[in-house]
């Protein structure tokens, strides 16, 4: 066999197993790790991270897969060696120099984020996040993509995405959805809505019972998945057939079983990623879009819709012993808030929530807008957007911690995978029209299947984007998602 | 600084954080791994023991450590590097061919033990046993010790002892501890003894609380250390300040409650070494017998005696609501049995389980003795120092993991710690005659700062043995621990 060939497939199945390492310092320090062991924990993760990025950026590496790029391959292996070719390229592009200064920054801003939160003061995060964009402006100066200089971050969570294209999806998506949100607050339905079924008592051994319920009837089995308890909910694959997810549990139910069902959705894709790419980088997933695609997928199309709940309402009527009927908690489920908080915000505002921050970074980066200005810009494009204000920072600039980790670029992930999520269960629909027969028996395993086929399966040998396209028609379609939203909302407020 | 000491103190933290990385995969695969994360995890766990071992063997740690040997150094820098470089020369006698064999066949060997335990037939496992007995030999030969060549073996788990010296502890050891035996077996009291308090019912959630108890108590509390369930108990350092302990759950609470002290008297020396020297060899345990020290300390020392259950047995009468009196219970939980398997043995018939084994080690690295014929002596000796047969070769030869695993010349440190266990007692019971007053008030501040004093604060800058000479008088002496047996059971047997 072709020795460069053998030596890189080596080296991905070293920087996999090496991530799997990874992944469990991290699992264990969101569950199980006592409180006194963050200062080691640090130390293990910085060192592991180090190995995979040595093992990344390693000349040997880089050699045989130049030496590769030149060699007449199999389909499989060539796009392998294209693949595993741009992601070395672009890190050996930043420099060690580089790399050590944003680590270091990133984690003095985290305790200055932390410390802003709890002053409720962005003042004292503002100089590490004005160091954080400089920094991330000369990384875009190094991987360099082509176009507008916020690609390069973006390509680096979403590959082949670009501004200009979002620019153009998300401008269509904040008219429409600013639009309808207007006319659900107009509603009469609006004025009068209020929860009584989600304010009733649910008791945490039952709200556990049921979020393992819905896990197994999405197929994650004990046999390599579990359900832990942690402060925000989170997935992780640790192995090739051990797969993780965390909750917490809250007041109303409905956090705990809709994150479980997220969650879910991206340990279902995980698992099911080609095992026979375990190794190497064809078996990841090619995009975070894609992957939130999945979440929200099993989140809110499957678990806001009438046929699901038609199952598992009995259910929870009976284990909480709720008083109140099918068509209240259907609207309680469903009902449009918006409010200040990205995480707690309904299926139509959220995406609102994103492109605030991704008009806010794009400025950020472009050196339109001034670190010092993101408070009140913040607060502004919220009244625009949403029609309410933070009272402080804790609910406005401060609330997400991704900037602190420099992760710019990362939001449009998420509302990337909420239009295919709508997409592909429209798709669905067409393909296996009695689905929804069997979503209301709470059998999911042709959704699975389709799934597998479909999403599964490709790994990374497709883009997110020519997977979706092969399997809808078309690429990324906020239209699609707008008309989803429309008929729902048209019924429940009756608009 | 010198260039030197820095390379020695980068390689030594980097392969002790690696290490504590390593205790996580197992901690993880001990509790809360899904079953099916098994094979991912041997492919965790051996790239990173094959990581560490490189480290451990690179030429340029060596190359610095021999510099650094011929240089004048502090007290402290000299004794790391000279303690370090007997480490490291004796991992790099060992060539990489042969590593790779004994893991293959050690793999091998366990699923063979696994097998042959479940069709109850020790042929099965006999030719993998025979193949580690040739390779340890070869091991032996590669290490080469002075003296036996079992010495090799000895000397990597208790550095300094020597089977001369071992031989001449055991024979005494094993007389005298027969003799007590004999002299038990002919009282009156032991004829009539009998469970009845054991054998009431002791709910799951209340041992486990009672042992949640005992180890804070201990001084383990839950910022940094931690309380899990496993089918074997085991403790596990993973960082600084997080040491974790796994407990099971049986009948009988003491199995549970003495499980739970034996590894929080571990943890509580892991916690407590010193941590200005966290990050090279001269944190660490001196041995395996001094470690087995700490935890038969608590276990036995501490767990079985008269003024501890003063204070526990009031708990355990309310907790599960028990029938009987305090006399009756301290004789049950002190009550000697002779049986099958180590361990489920008693405080008198454990050494006598060790003694067996390491006779039985000895004979096979000498060549005296043939793997065939290891079930007939092994029963043999079982009759001629227990008075007991086994009934077959899973409660007999097939019993411990340790042969399959490759460790030989690991029981011995049991006997030894629980030696020194009681020559520990002895000397704080001199030392500090009031303790057995607090012991009884449930509270063991004294006993902890006394250990702190003279077992944890030395770390590795003295062996084992030379920190019982300093604490002691005196160095590994079975007279102390057989005097301790005679009195404790002259007593309950009346004898």
């Amino acid at each position: 066999m072709n020795n460069n060939l053998v030596l890189i497939k080596n080296y991905q199945k070293e920087i996999t197993i090496l991530g799997q390492n990874l992944a469990l310092l991290e699992w264990d320090q969101l569950t199980y790790m006592p409180p006194m062991g963050v200062n080691s924990r640090s130390e293990q993760i910085s060192l592991l991270s180090n190995l995979i990025h040595k093992k990344m950026i390693s000349n040997e590496l880089f050699t045989s897969l130049t030496a590769l790029k030149k060699q007449k391959l199999s389909n499989k292996d060539g796009l392998m060696v294209k693949k595993l070719y741009k992601e070395v390229s672009k890190s050996r592009k930043l420099p060690e120099k580089y790399i050590k200064e944003l680590s270091k920054t990133t984690s003095l801003a985290y305790t200055a984020w932390e410390l802003a939160r709890k002053e409720k003061r962005f003042k004292k995060f503002q100089p590490y996040l004005e160091k954080i964009i400089k920094l991330k402006k000369q990384e875009c100066n190094y991987i360099n993509e082509p176009g507008h200089e916020y690609n390069s971050l973006l390509d680096q969570y979403e590959e082949g995405m670009t501004v200009e294209k979002l620019k153009s999806v998300f401008s269509k998506l904040k008219k429409d959805l600013i639009n309808l949100l207007n006319k659900i607050k107009d509603s009469s339905n609006y004025k009068k809505q209020k929860n009584s079924m989600l304010k009733q008592h649910f008791s945490i051994e039952k709200q556990r019972n049921i979020c393992e319920d819905v896990i197994k009837r999405m197929g994650l089995l004990n046999g390599f998945s579990r359900l832990d308890l942690t402060t925000h909910p989170f997935s992780q694959k640790i192995g090739i057939d051990d797969v993780r997810m965390a909750t917490n549990f809250r007041e109303s139910p409905l956090f705990s079983f809709e994150s479980t069902m997220h969650e879910a959705g991206h340990a279902l894709y995980e698992f099911n990623l080609p095992k026979e790419d375990a190794y190497n980088i064809l078996g990841n997933a090619p995009s975070l879009g894609i992957h939130e695609s999945q979440s929200i997928f099993w989140e809110n199309m499957i678990g806001k819709q009438k046929y699901f709940w038609q199952f598992y309402f009995p259910l929870f009527k009976k284990e909480f012993n709720l008083k109140g009927d099918f068509n209240q908690w259907f609207k309680e489920v469903n009902y449009v808030k918006p409010g200040l908080v990205r995480i707690e915000s309904d299926e139509l505002t959220y995406c609102l929530h994103i492109i605030l921050r991704f008009e806010l970074e794009l400025g950020l980066i472009e050196g339109s807008i001034k670190v010092l200005d993101l408070p009140n810009l913040w607060n502004k494009k919220m009244r625009e957007f949403l029609g309410v204000t933070p009272n402080n920072d804790v609910n406005g600039v401060l609330q997400d911690v991704h900037w602190s980790g420099g992760s710019f670029g990362y939001f449009p992930t998420y509302a990337i995978g909420t239009i295919y999520s709508s997409q592909l269960y429209k798709q669905l629909l067409k393909e296996r029209p009695f689905v929804e027969e069997k979503i209301r028996k709470g059998n999911f395993r042709e959704i699975i299947l389709w799934l597998d086929k479909n999403i599964y399966k490709p790994g990374n040998k497709l883009t997110a984007e020519e997977i979706i396209k092969k399997t809808c028609g078309d690429g990324l379609d906020p239209k699609v998602f707008i008309d989803y939203l429309t008929k729902k909302y048209s019924e429940i407020y009756e608009i």
